[in-house]
């Protein structure tokens, strides 16, 4: 729908602004490579989670592979693309904790392998380095005319 | 549908993965207030721009105001929890300028203001202040046996 837009922004949204979309690069991020295991994990009616890996495979961030095992299965993993959505999980895992959980309730944690910690907060940076607010930052559009940001 | 799950990434997702949620989010940070500036600028019918401009009250990113101007109008504006969603905003539009593109094709930019240069590129960094990749991270889950991550 957006698929055309100038914006990066838009863009990104067509493909990742659902649901269930997220979800399947979230449990991908953990590991889950097969169809029932998605299932298993999502509780995602067949063809819905069969329609977001079509998607996925076909915008390049998931592909697919013989099963590791041997077996006839087929896995679903990242593709390079894909594991550059760490950024987005993180930022969506992140903006979560702190504002869809009360206080002292319980949640997974996304932590530094090597020192078992949470990662720490991440933020966008400015040129020098220091965390930049919306504030600093405009968006500079195209000036084609071509409309939205 | 994942509002109670213990993943945060599922309840940020339950909320904002959704394409016409996320490019109001993006207009907001633009500026926009006004209910007819976003109609206009995203081409959404006026049910489902009202449907997501009420979610996100509800969910505490936007709120509303009298009008700047003293006129009977009312103002969408972030709140301080919707203002936090710059990185996310960040991510979508840094994956999209990479993969969502081709080379050379044009796309708005997000630049620092004080040295109108693009936003270096963000990403996790570990305790260290080192970029961290997923594969150096794990997900800790809850022991409660509540299932997804």
């Amino acid at each position: 729908m957006h698929a055309d837009s100038p914006c990066p922004v838009a863009r990104s949204a067509d493909l990742l602004g659902d649901r269930w979309a997220l979800l399947v690069i979230r449990d991908a991020f953990d590991g889950v490579t097969r169809f029932g295991d998605f299932q298993r994990s999502l509780g995602a009616a067949r063809n819905i989670l069969s329609d977001r890996l079509r998607r996925l495979v076909e915008a390049g961030i998931l592909r697919l592979q013989p099963a590791s095992d041997g077996s006839a299965y087929q896995e679903y993993v990242l593709t390079a693309a894909g594991l550059e959505l760490f950024p987005l999980l993180v930022a969506l895992r992140q903006w979560g904790e702190r504002h869809r959980f009360g206080a002292g309730e319980a949640h997974s944690q996304l932590i530094e392998s090597s020192t078992r910690r949470p990662l720490p907060y991440m933020q966008p940076r400015g040129r020098d380095g220091e965390p930049l607010p919306a504030s600093a930052t405009r968006v500079r559009k195209l000036k084609d005319g071509s409309g939205s940001s």
